[in-house]
């Protein structure tokens, strides 16, 4: 059993007190303590003010992108190891391991190149330009332009226990390539992968002094010292989530905050797809995939799944199927397809909210609540059906966080499924299954806007097309209402939350000086 | 004197006890009456959702604009008399009030071309698709779109005393091309302006049914009763705004909010500008327009002024000589330059706020803060000088919200002087007067990350170039920190805020024809 420290101020720190006991969920035996009682947190503020911040910002884009590249290396050469500490602090099978190793590896990789591409785009300069500059009055000179700068403070992360290197590494790269220093804490309850990730870009990855810290345990009221220059991004429990909205630096210093919470994602059936179809087979694999994968522990999973009501009843049968071959044990195990939920109380959640649902009208159509492997905290995948969509409540209010989900029967209309998705008051993402181009043009037309991200799965992309729950960094993240209404990631996006937007408005050549406003393309006669 | 009624659900209605009464500020008179007591505000929520919003999403991009475009008409044709109703509540000259009333005319027009300008881009798809598609895995069809869909709830807008008609109009202008309803609340004690605008839009523009309401009055605890799909637009007290953070909608159900506060923007003279140039008088010019336009009481109004300790001394006098040339009086009389403030209230806010600038080592050089007319809320402009610019606190944390602004000499680096604008802890605007390349890329550097808008004030526009103070609507508005941390306008970027931004993935081909994406422009060979 290893002791977790935090790494602040440029040294490993220990706390001592209070010490929480980490355990491996499949077997419920410690693995880690960690606590952050008696560390000077609010030293660790100043010194990524101080000293990590001015240096992330006297780097270009460029040298930015390559501290990325550096870390995303750093992980990957230890991809083996961190696999193993999500086994043993996640009850993570090797395959939910990887998606979250390999997601970290892969965002930070993604946005080195981003780094690089700006850097080639924008020069040496450490803002961003948008857009070209714009006449401002009938005054010919007289022009603006809008520009992007860092913003001076720290950037806090507050990270789920479900994905601790992948949400570790998802937010530093868009806040380091935007030029802003990080505090990042994972939950306390699964920290040992996080810790081993950042003890690797310590040794690994050349980071500028402060320019990335962690604290291993509780920050404490350290949300109430943040300044306006700072900001907080968040990932977890719309409790947890509520409490930091309130926060003193948030509601009176207008300290940032972007909130990634858990949702009730959707996926629909359209009323075109045939049972067997290419269409239909992926519907049936993502909706396995989603259930399962994590041990449906991700904010992105599918919790409610609409299907026109004439094929209900094969869809259950065919989802069925693909459940009752999930193989559930400790994945330190050879041949295991889904191990535990993350902790005690996770399971205890997870047990409650099943009930809920069930007095919501719910009935378990497949699995049950009961723990077959004997000890640890294991759920088997439980299908819940509710054959009165519109009517149920909870089951559009209340996720639970385990390898949960409804199946509830629609009659195929598509503004009647959209009404059924905005029941949901905003999700991370929803999934629409139709090659129909006016059942698609209905669904996306009524549901976007309750919907951080849509995927359309579709024949022609049936063997192509990420899985739902699948974040890329390519797109945004997030989403509105009970979502948290925030967002990440999404290429340059991003970057956005760790900068300023300015007008600059003056003399068109002398701003273009100052601004080394790249020369408009040359028009061609 | 007459009684303000508010326009809910399609009929004007007058609500009953509690009724405030509104004042002209030149002589104390009352002008009229308003109270929201006894109204059913969150049936007027319903309506905005129920019938405003469907009937506005409905409209493509041309027609919001067509929509705005009406609206801006009607308030042209009732210039004169909304002119008027600003002299009798506000107290504003004949200049201040059209530069509110021309600014509300000029704003809607504004984004009624941006909508003609959408329409002609995106055709009559009611959303707006955000960049081209992108690949997202090494799958050549799968790809991501982000689309801004409108979102499905309500705008509340609670508008600032000071421009009572700008500000209802620029804000209303995004939300209603973005498709959003909106509630539009002014303050009460100068709501007169507002009304009369309201009263014009309902007769003449053909707003469609619940697309725009008014509340004259208080809006209660409407806030508490917004859902996630709604968005709240706030200007005015920083106060008032940490209370709106703090209500159950944005803390618990993820309500946007937008947040313009008052802030203490900064104009800075570079070391370069010599006394005579025609960048000093420029500077003088927009100080003095700054200090008295609209009596002091813009959001945007210039609150230190950072000059060289050499010319300190040559630009108190020069200022001085304009301030002094300022006749006060009733703005109704011939010949006045500059009005009271709005209310006894700010009066005596103002009073309160002069005597912790002195007591914080500034001193008076010019003004005084007795009341030369003998009635009304009459302050004279004042300009205050603090030889510790370093040293003091209150200058740069206390906004003194009338025709008062103070001298602050520094040492003519710009590193000096933009720590000194970050004393303020983010603003609205800071200008920046200089000749210099290197001075002003030093400026813009370490500055454009604690304001909103940066003008750079220089030889070749002395005479083209706005006032700081003044918001175009091709610029974003709003600013970090201490001034809300919010962003208004700025072209299609101000509908933003009343739109969901989604990730669109799926099957190229198909997505291009349910997003009716516009084909990529051909490459020659």
């Amino acid at each position: 059993m290893i002791t977790l420290k935090s790494f602040l101020c440029g040294q490993w720190q220990q706390g001592s007190g209070g010490e929480a006991t980490l355990v491996n969920p499949a077997t419920g035996e410690p693995v880690a303590t960690c606590t952050s009682r008696g560390l000077d947190l609010q030293a660790a503020l100043a010194y990524a003010r101080d000293t990590g911040g001015p240096a992330l910002r006297r780097l270009t884009f460029a040298e930015r992108g390559a501290l990325l590249k550096r870390m995303s290396q750093a992980l990957h050469e230890a991809r083996e190891e961190l696999v193993a500490a999500s086994t043993a602090n996640n009850g993570a099978t090797r395959g939910d391991a990887k998606f979250d190793v390999d997601g970290a590896i892969g965002t930070l990789a993604y946005y080195a190149k981003l780094g690089a591409d700006l850097g080639s785009k924008h020069g040496d300069r450490t803002f961003l330009l948008e857009g070209p500059a714009e006449p401002l009055t009938r005054a010919p000179r007289f022009c603006g332009y809008h520009v992007w700068t860092s913003r001076p403070g720290v950037a806090l992360h507050i990270n789920a226990f479900n994905f601790p290197a992948w949400g570790l590494a998802e937010k530093a790269a868009c806040a380091i390539l935007a030029g802003m220093p990080v505090i990042t804490k994972p939950a306390t309850s699964t920290a040992l992968t996080a810790f081993r990730a950042v003890e690797v870009l310590v040794d690994k990855a050349g980071l500028p002094d402060g320019a990335l810290q962690l604290v291993c345990g509780s920050v404490g009221d350290l949300c109430d010292h943040l300044l306006p220059e700072d900001a907080i991004a968040f990932t977890g429990s719309a409790d947890t989530g509520a409490k930091l909205r309130s926060s003193r630096s948030v509601v009176e210093r207008s300290t940032r905050l972007n909130i990634e919470a858990d949702s009730i994602n959707s996926a629909v059936l359209g009323p075109d797809v045939q049972p067997g179809s290419e269409t239909w087979h992926m519907f049936v694999r993502h909706l396995a995939t989603e259930i399962t994968q994590k041990s449906g522990q991700k904010c992105t999973a599918t919790r409610r799944i609409f299907v026109p009501r004439a094929h209900a009843d094969t869809l259950q049968e065919a989802l069925i199927e693909k459940l009752a071959a999930i193989r559930l044990g400790n994945p330190a195990d050879e041949g295991v397809d889904m191990g535990p939920l993350a902790t005690a109380q996770q399971l205890d959640d997870a047990h409650r909210g099943i009930k809920l649902l069930c007095d919501d009208g719910g009935r378990i159509v497949f699995g049950s609540t009961g723990n077959p492997v004997g000890r640890g905290f294991f759920l088997p995948p439980v299908l819940l059906r509710h054959d009165d969509a519109a009517a149920a409540r909870v089951v559009h209010a209340h996720e639970v966080f385990g390898p949960v989900s409804s199946l509830l029967p629609y009659d195929g209309d598509a503004s009647a499924a959209a009404a059924l998705v905005a029941r949901g008051e905003g999700t991370l993402v929803c999934s629409v299954y139709s090659d129909d181009k006016a059942f698609l043009e209905g669904m996306i037309g009524a549901s976007a806007c309750w919907t951080g991200r849509l995927l359309v799965g579709s024949e022609k992309v049936a063997d192509q097309a990420i899985t739902p729950g699948m974040v890329l960094p390519s797109c945004i993240h997030g989403g509105p209402g009970r979502a948290g209404g925030g967002e990440e990631l999404g290429g340059e996006r991003g970057l956005r939350f760790y900068m300023q937007r300015t007008a600059v408005q003056g003399d068109r050549a002398l701003l273009d000086r100052v601004l080394q406003a790249p020369k408009e393309p040359a028009t061609t006669a």
